[in-house]
């Protein structure tokens, strides 16, 4: 039997959107045999639509949209992904369910039991967990189907919670020779084996083939990365979809064919960043992009990834000097500029820096943070003004380090539409920019080889004010990423524990900036930008870190 | 019996200073001869820790905190509010639970059975539900404790959920002497009456007297009211704590007194300000406030609160006139500062946004909302030098309608550390300020009366581009704080649907700029800065709203 998974890339909301999609891959499936044509959890409104969820007019819509599907289901069976009404009424009232269709008719929903609460997702907010896993004879075959993390406690590797109920073993000692599964399973940098070990997992407990279908694109700060795929009941990967693409995925799911899928983190890393940034524009309406080219390695990691999500012609580079720009920067900004084949036009902040000075002088001496912090202002205007008057939309620079320590100006270069590498420590940005130059300079060598600083004032380098990168990626990680003490840091890293707290204390105390910055794409387990959530005013980090 | 609420303003994580407060308020209460004290909800830690939660390092340190109250509670019962580790594991492996100790023993937990996940409430994210609701015989009465939530389903006025389990049916039929609940239990406009009528009819149904002990003080955006009160069998109120202040509440169970409060609108939402101003700037370590005076109403209405909130030798005001700015906005500016004795010291912005012009114009024209972004973002700079220099808090004046409507900049007059009146439609704006000056001038009269404007082009003013505010602020009610259609609200409202549905158009669109605001203290039902969560990237509003 062919089965065949809609890898699709949904619009939040986006109705009329994803409906042509979804008849599209419906007529598509049918054109090449498939018996079932299966798309992802949540695909008729996207995932994840917030409280979008809570408008009872976009429920009725997506009621009205099902009936669309329905009428298009003629000679095929569909099983897609929404938000319905609980008949009983329930505690929220909403379900998160598949609904299962075969030749126009409603067979019926399989509810999803199992919903995350954690991290980036809120799932108890909206929806009242499913109570039975039914079986479902389709085409002669005994099918069960799950929505995402209904296989996920089965596969053992949950790490904040601990569900009552496994829905896999709920199916034990039952025929079924096919599980599907709907996801909507966001990206994360080491997570990429996690999905295929579950379905392992799940196949080899069962006895059967497992097809999961999972979204594709970024929505916001999430990136959801595909690769869709069929598994052999023993576990081992009998087809997969791209990654970071739509696919329509046809599959035999009796198939003994066995392919070896190698992923290259820094591929996928670089992947999920140029489509996070590319959805992003898509889907707010934006077609190009400007930012500041300092020289650095930050801004000029940004711009490849840029210049890959929207084409070089897309992608602006505005480089602004001040008094402590050295001539190496300008020289590194140019050449930059000239390796991607973007533009670069250079506006110097001296003029209204100096304006500035003038009229605040007279009343306060302007010096250190406040001077520094101008000048990243002056930048972030300039951006803006550009913005504001040709419809780019201003990018910003800043690494999830920096955003870590709150080495970064809050309406300075903290400005913009998005963050693209927000979530990406400085080891990474480095990494990154070493892989890039793999084959040819695409980043300028001398940028990743130089001294980090942000030529604020004279001679600045950043270790003035931070120790290394490195120091400060492995404390990040552990306290943000993996949520260990400060103790358990210094003993794991062999860092003395002052140190560790006085950074833990620093991540804590610029909880504040970090409120009020765009949104980061995320691509680590937790992001600052979604799926942590942590008060500004609280003291934990002056009684207890300190 | 003498019972005793310690209605306490506890700090996120601010252990020291809980408990020191926990047990002063202990040795009060034994003092004054009560048999029970009863604190808040989560009172070790405060109300809502939010991911310190997930901290472990958290966890244990709350536990060291409780074995001080234990010891601390000789000749007296405690019943404290805190996060545990669940005993048996559980899903998330915490419960919400109320902790019962006599005399330097503890008797057992009471865990909280109706976990809120809805609005500002996020504790499915950390909690696992309690099961059962224990009677404890506490000095030869019949006591039953509920936390918060629990006794709400009973009180039948809850919007989002209807639970399937309702803790206080549970006690239906029991003897039960004396009722508890520890509440952190947050203050919004309307929300009033609520309180005290789910109270009401708990009472009346167990036909015992209830004690509801609240929090009070500000955390971030949340504002908790305090207002502790007991409430006799017959659902009458013997006696109540103050609002907006902390207050050993000491009350004789057996009372038969009956008294009225009446609760002011007005002054509740203005020392709900008041309050919440305080309380962040306290919470965070900042004494004094820096904002831009400009002669119209909400900068106004945001330098009264500050004065009652810091003193008025903490409030600066800087008056940032420009080439649009008209004599009577200058005048305005002037009295109003003289009118709460604040300086207010004049920096024409004139310099810098020359400086930005001449820098741009060769690039570009400069006009329209470039222009005029550029004037509120010299302002803003201006505003954040000060603020680094000499360390004042920058403090937003936009009020919930301009927020709703994006009408505001971004990194512009949107800059600061907190939006005072973020979550004030203009309609209360006005309406506070008017009740403001019931008694003496206040509010400059004229700025009160004369037609809003931005003044940042010639003769601006808001009804240039918005419909009245009368109009936003019954849209954004409808369809912000009440999720109701466009249709529902044009026919509820009698406002034209082409209009409705271009508001709320705007209001979706400007997402992207409320995302990147500074909290709001929240006073509605549903605030944009706390407790609404909707996507940027969406087509929701494009394809069904317009």
């Amino acid at each position: 039997m062919l089965i065949a998974l809609a890898q699709m890339n949904p619009i939040l909301g986006g109705f009329a959107h994803n409906r042509k999609k979804i008849i599209s891959n419906i007529e598509e499936a049918r054109a090449q045999g498939a018996a079932i044509v299966l798309f992802p959890e949540l695909a008729l409104c996207g995932y994840a639509p917030e409280d979008l969820l809570l408008l009872p007019e976009f429920i009725a819509q997506m009621e009205e949209e099902l009936m669309t599907v329905v009428r298009a289901s003629s000679e095929i069976i569909v099983i897609v992904g929404l938000a319905r009404r609980h008949p009983y009424g329930g505690e929220k009232g909403l379900l998160n369910s598949a609904c299962i269709i075969e030749n126009g008719k409603i067979l019926g929903f399989q509810d999803k039991i199992l919903l995350p609460d954690y991290d980036v997702f809120s799932e108890r907010r909206y929806f009242d967990p499913g109570q039975t896993v039914s079986i479902w004879t389709l085409k002669g075959k005994e099918v069960a189907i799950l929505i995402c993390e209904d296989i996920w406690q089965h596969g053992g590797l949950l790490e904040y919670v601990s569900y009552e109920r496994d829905p896999v073993e709920m199916l034990v000692g039952k025929k079924v020779d096919l599980l599907l599964n709907l996801s909507a399973s966001p990206f994360f940098i080491g997570h990429e084996g996690a999905r295929q070990g579950v379905c392992g997992k799940v196949a080899r407990t069962l006895g059967c083939p497992v097809a999961l279908v999972n979204q594709v694109g970024g929505n916001d700060s999430l990136i959801f990365d595909g690769k869709s795929l069929l598994m052999r009941k023993d576990g081992q990967v009998v087809k997969r979809a791209k990654g970071f693409e739509e696919e329509l995925l046809l599959c035999d799911i009796e198939s003994e064919q066995r392919v070896e899928y190698r992923d290259d983190p820094m591929q996928n890393l670089f992947d999920a960043l140029v489509m996070g940034t590319r959805d992003y524009f898509r889907k707010v309406g934006y077609h190009s992009a400007i930012f500041g080219l300092s020289g650095g390695i930050d801004s000029a990691l940004v711009a490849a990834i840029l210049v890959h999500a929207l084409g070089r012609e897309n992608v602006h580079a505005l480089f602004m000097p001040s008094r402590y720009t050295s001539k190496e920067s300008a020289e590194d900004a140019k050449k930059q500029a000239e390796l991607l084949g973007i533009t670069c036009e250079e506006l110097s902040i001296e003029g209204p820096f100096k304006s500035y000075l003038e009229l605040l002088q007279p009343t306060m001496e302007v010096c250190g943070v406040t001077e520094e912090n101008l000048q990243a202002r002056v930048r972030g205007m300039l951006l803006m003004a550009y913005s504001n008057q040709l419809g780019h939309m201003v990018i910003g620079t800043g690494n999830k380090s920096e955003l870590a320590m709150g080495y970064s100006t809050l309406y300075g270069d903290m400005c913009g539409g998005l963050e693209i590498i927000g979530d990406v420590t400085k080891g990474w940005v480095v990494a990154l920019c070493k892989w890039l130059n793999r084959e040819k300079e695409m980043i300028v060598k001398r940028v990743i080889e130089k001294e980090p600083s942000a030529e604020l004032r004279e001679n600045q380098k950043d270790s003035d004010t931070l120790p290394p990168y490195d120091i400060v990626d492995r404390v990040l990680e552990g306290y943000v990423h993996e949520h260990l003490s400060p103790k358990q840091i210094a003993e794991n890293e062999g860092i003395e524990l002052s140190l560790v707290k006085e950074l833990v204390r620093k991540i804590h105390c610029n909880e504040y900036k970090r409120q009020q910055s765009p949104p980061s794409l995320r691509v680590t387990k937790r992001s600052f930008s979604e799926g942590r959530r942590f008060p500004i005013a609280q003291h934990w980090n002056v009684t207890h870190v300190s």
